[in-house]
């Protein structure tokens, strides 16, 4: 390990971080007509005008401001801008009849999507846990926890374990098929066990610990594969592998073809998802205080499956996607593949001291500072060709915001002074 | 089918019922003093004195008078003695801090066993649902979905699905072995079947008839013998069998060895829990409105093995346990499964039509009407021996009361009605 190279790398992400990444969302991002935040821009990064605020990018920009702040950025003004969006969440986004949060708003605070999807739901439970551990104001904690019990009330499969996650405003389940009401995610129950971490870290509460512990084994014993421990993306209610199809509710822009199905849609995993499994589990047993004894050949196939067939040795970066055993589908680089390999990679290396871990850091820190940073404006592109040519060029939408770029550089600078301690 | 030796049936019970059975209780289980009820007698109906009131015999008693004054008996006298045991678990027995009722007081209402046993909780639902159909007060539907709620959050096991059932008054899951932490119960998951039912009933909500179908299909796929299916009464957190053992909070006479161990700890089902199953399942999925077309073969086989091994034919009655394979452990005669076979016996011979169940009612309720009705008092004797001689003799206890005999009677006459009609 070079030192040296260690403190560059963290010094790029610091000059990132509180120069480009941090500014560019609090001198913009506040809507101070209608309360909540603006998070359409263009690739100059103006204001593109979506008439829309959805729940992901509202608590996603919570999370940033209030993990900025914990980790001692700001000054107090990101207290002040996460509080400005826990105001908007609690009294416009709730469902004061109901419970539980609505999907999507336009910009003055009118619901448009009424509906209740806990891919949505736990990062509000992320973000108010997180708020509140990083303010101590009680409210953020108070509506993760109201949340957190209606999910358990409604969402929980107790039967065969787990979580359904479609629901109409009043809690009904959705309908089968692209309605989604039966079908189980890689992706909601990971970003679960990411919300439960934060909410058990804020309450200590051993009911949060309890469930937190249960979708950990779950995740591990039903979700990624039998053979290569890779994310299984698509679930029918008992475990048995869904074919994996476009729902109506998207978060995201996972390719699928005109009728909603994908090309290798039974064999299909996400090297970035599987290296942020990987780091929010470490994350989540750190918290849990659980040895990770019995989790290394779940976190070691993880980050090798990313090292052996996701990374991009030639021109840097994480490909998109590829099946179980290997062979790469999408080559193209998408942004928040990169910046949780970037955190994920860094604990690999310090946990388990191997300098393929670090190289493949340093192969994703250059292509990210090189190509994907759009330095003179401030944010990431969000797709690139495998090469670095940009392929989609706005600076954030309702899926992209801020939450993986501004924690990649947060997460990743902590690491970096660790690994620079103990160096 | 002899109409006329159904409407004898049908008499015998009714007068048990309105002379003997509802009278004892009326004329003796109020408590003005304290609030709530009385739950213990001797044989001759005298209070025995025991310093407690339970939860069972609390809800069970508010069960027995909101479902008597709803099959229409009492003319409002019931719905009044319904409602002041409400009060006392509403403003006594409710934890106003935690959530959830206590285990145990002593009369007055201080707390004895403060802790959050599922069992109880499935009465308190069930009977708390009853009387709000029974009598439209809105109170009991309140606390049995607020208890349903806490069930969901502290109680459901989202990993290998079902309920943990034992927990402190925080509602931290108790320990394992004896404390019951790491156990699952036929027992407690039928009785919440039974609970979510009759909560379904009274709310409509799709919340309480998902997780009524999410139970029923955790009772006939894990919990009943996948050969005989017949009831396996304990299990560990992931459905594998559990040696029988017994707990430090227990509701019923189980025996045990002086080690808390059962002499056949792993091959050992009650014909009465079988049919009492069978015949709660028919109802749930009345109330659901599912067909039986899935659950003949469930329903068949509870029925027909009390019917080739359980029933007494020679002395009448049903035998307490035995074997799943058929041997009998046990030829002694309790109260609670005579109570269920009458109803449940009833059920199979109105739908499946074989006379070996009306002969099988009929065997029943001889022994139960010559030998267990204690008729100078009014209530059923606890316990006796094969040929019918009391082995305990008190009329009621907190794990006694009165839901067995009173629903039997009250269930039966419902059943013996429809008979009657059709036939």
């Amino acid at each position: 390990m070079n030192k040296e190279q260690l403190l560059k790398y963290r010094e790029e992400a610091y000059q990132h971080l509180t120069k480009e990444l941090l500014p560019f969302w609090e001198t913009r991002c506040v809507d101070e007509v209608n309360g909540g935040f603006i998070t359409h821009f263009d690739n100059n990064g103006n204001d593109s005008g979506e008439d829309e605020k959805s729940l992901i990018a509202q608590t996603r920009t919570v999370f940033t401001f209030s993990s900025a702040h914990r980790a001692g950025y700001g000054e107090g003004r990101y207290a002040a801008i996460a509080k400005h969006g826990v105001n908007f969440l609690v009294n416009k986004m709730w469902d004061v009849e109901n419970g539980g949060f609505y999907w999507l708003m336009d910009r003055k605070g009118n619901v448009r999507i009424d509906e209740k999807i806990v891919y949505g739901l736990s990062f509000a439970i992320y973000s108010l846990s997180e708020y509140t551990l990083a303010t101590g104001d009680p409210i953020g904690l108070e509506y993760a926890e109201k949340t957190f019990n209606l999910l358990q009330v409604h969402g929980a499969d107790t039967h065969y374990g787990g979580y359904f996650e479609m629901f109409t405003r009043t809690w009904e389940l959705k309908g089968p098929g692209s309605a989604g009401g039966d079908r189980k995610t890689l992706d909601a129950h990971m970003h679960l066990m990411e919300a439960f971490t934060t909410l058990f870290e804020a309450s200590g509460q051993q009911v949060h610990r309890r469930k937190l512990e249960e979708i950990i084994q779950l995740l591990i014993n039903k979700i990624m594969h039998p053979v290569y421990s890779t994310g299984i993306p698509q679930f029918l209610a008992d475990w048995s592998v869904a074919p994996q199809i476009k729902f109506d509710i998207i978060w995201g822009w996972d390719r699928f073809s005109e009728d909603g199905l994908k090309s290798s849609a039974e064999d299909n995993t996400s090297y970035g998802h599987n290296v942020e499994f990987a780091w929010l589990l470490m994350h989540a047993l750190d918290i849990a205080k659980i040895p990770y004894d019995d989790y290394n050949t779940q976190l070691l196939k993880s980050f090798n499956h990313a090292i052996d067939h996701g990374i991009d040795w030639e021109f840097g970066g994480v490909y998109v996607e590829g099946s179980h055993a290997g062979e790469v589908y999408d080559r193209e680089k998408e942004f928040w593949q990169q910046a949780e390999v970037l955190i994920g990679m860094l604990d690999a290396y310090r946990i388990y001291g191997d300098e393929k871990y670090l190289k493949a850091y340093d192969s994703t820190h250059r292509f990210v500072f090189e190509k994907m940073i759009h330095h003179e404006v401030g944010e990431w592109l969000p797709l690139l060709t495998r090469q670095g040519e940009p392929i989609w060029t706005h600076m954030s939408h309702s899926w992209k915001v801020n939450y993986h770029s501004v924690r990649s550089m947060v997460q990743s600078i902590v690491r970096l002074d660790k690994l620079v301690k103990t160096g």
